[in-house]
């Protein structure tokens, strides 16, 4: 595995694994893997001839108030995994040669699918993501590039980016890893305390109970949202950012409950941001 | 010289060229092709193997009043040129293509750059340009694209686009082209009648005589743009836009000519807008 800092000799090796007939798949990341990266990793060793990882806190997603400076980090840890996931190019570049002093140019998706949640919770993050994710497929170069469904909006904004700026790029959407008792991976997870733990589990309990009475049968989003709506207010400590039944296509709220019905979930707890997501009318996975 | 309208066709065959390890040169425009567009790709023959023409006319660089529908089009003579100035490709995508019904992302330069002169004339104007020619870039995978310097803000907001977002692209600027008379060479000539034809003539006038002044010794940009203001102004049906002496780099104002001092001018003769600049310490090219 080369780890590469430099953004021209990443984007020359692309280039060359292009021109030599290689399939190129990456994974692009905030770092402190974990297993959701590493299904990612392992799909992308998959369909590439060649897997490459990037790791890079991106300053233009953070809000002002957000977790940009206390975002976790281990380099060598995420290196190991990298290692050992199979990454032939750890791309690890630094903050100021992404963004050079005289830097001025930012993608915007417009429209309802950045306005609505994470869009309408942190202004100017999807400006970050977007233009963060362009930059990074024209340096990497990749035929493919797999992001999880936990951050579902971003999935759906980068998609629309890469279709409406002609990249040549295949987005690939993985399914959501949880922990044994069900939480998402993220890597803010680690933020909790051990109570804040135990409460986060709300989240996933609150998106199966609406599975739960989709299958039974109720159809009313409302219905649904309300059932979800109690079983996180039984956390104490925990804030709800937004609890929305969706299109799963637009981002836009649904009243009846369809095939595209999407339940998402932001919740704050403590200081912890965490999200999570579950199509309605497709069973629960795991326990 | 084949003629392509389809994206995925075109963006095929430049990334093959790529990938055979051909020099592939761009030259995107919106057509009406005149000796201007032709010096350009003389220039893209000579560097690449591979010689890409783009044909069209971007609505999104065009405000609510301004000229898209009456932009002067003749596609088969700028086919015949094409075809006479060895073009390989010619790409002639259709609007609805380009920017089809859920269309929603958009580059933006921002900065004194893109919001001076033409950015504060034309609002949206350069986030028309930059997000068009990133399209292009992608489609058409060029290793080099070939602008004029008529449009030489545009040309700067295209050179910080392309540094910004990595795109495997070198930008080339090349002269302006002048009819004999010095009437920069521009798609938009072909509307004026024969007595603004003649009044026109002040732009270059003006720029010469700022030229000569600066020859002579004048280093205050107040003194030769009061010289060019009033060459402008001996004419009846002429209405400045903008007059200015600019740092070639940031396009900001600049007091004191030196190296880098450009005069730009746009104005408005009856419906049709013009644009010419000239660095004043360069001498003017021609008699």
């Amino acid at each position: 595995m080369q780890i590469i800092d430099d953004i021209k000799q990443m984007q020359t090796l692309g280039l060359e694994a292009r021109a030599a007939g290689q399939t190129l798949a990456f994974v692009p990341t905030m770092g402190y893997l974990h297993s959701g990266h590493l299904s990612l990793l392992e799909e992308g060793r998959r369909r590439g001839d060649r897997l490459a990882l990037s790791i890079f806190v991106n300053p233009t997603q953070f809000g002002p108030h957000e977790d940009l400076d206390k975002y976790p980090r281990d380099f060598s840890r995420d290196e190991a995994l990298a290692r050992s996931a199979g990454v032939d190019w750890l791309f690890y570049p630094r903050a100021d040669d992404i963004y050079p002093p005289d830097y001025a140019t930012y993608v915007n998706v417009t429209g309802g699918l950045s306005e609505v949640l994470e869009g309408a919770c942190r202004p100017g993050h999807f400006q970050g993501v977007a233009t963060v994710v362009a930059k990074l497929f024209n340096i990497v170069q990749p035929h493919l590039a797999l992001f999880g469904q936990k951050d579902f909006q971003q999935l759906a904004v980068i998609r629309r980016m890469t279709d409406d700026l002609n990249l040549p790029v295949r987005i690939v959407g993985m399914p959501i890893v949880r922990e044994a008792d069900g939480l998402a991976m993220s890597s803010r997870n680690v933020y909790l305390s051990t109570e804040h733990r135990r409460q986060s589990l709300a989240i996933n309990q609150a998106l199966r109970l609406a599975t739960r009475k989709v299958a039974e049968g109720v159809t009313s989003a409302s219905v649904v949202l309300d059932s979800a709506r109690s079983r996180l207010q039984a956390e104490p400590d925990l804030m709800i950012d937004y609890l929305k039944v969706c299109n799963s296509t637009t981002l836009q709220d649904t009243a009846v409950i369809d095939d595209s019905a999407l339940m998402l979930i932001a919740v704050k707890i403590g200081s912890t941001r965490l999200i999570d997501n579950h199509l309605l009318l497709q069973s629960w996975p795991g326990p």
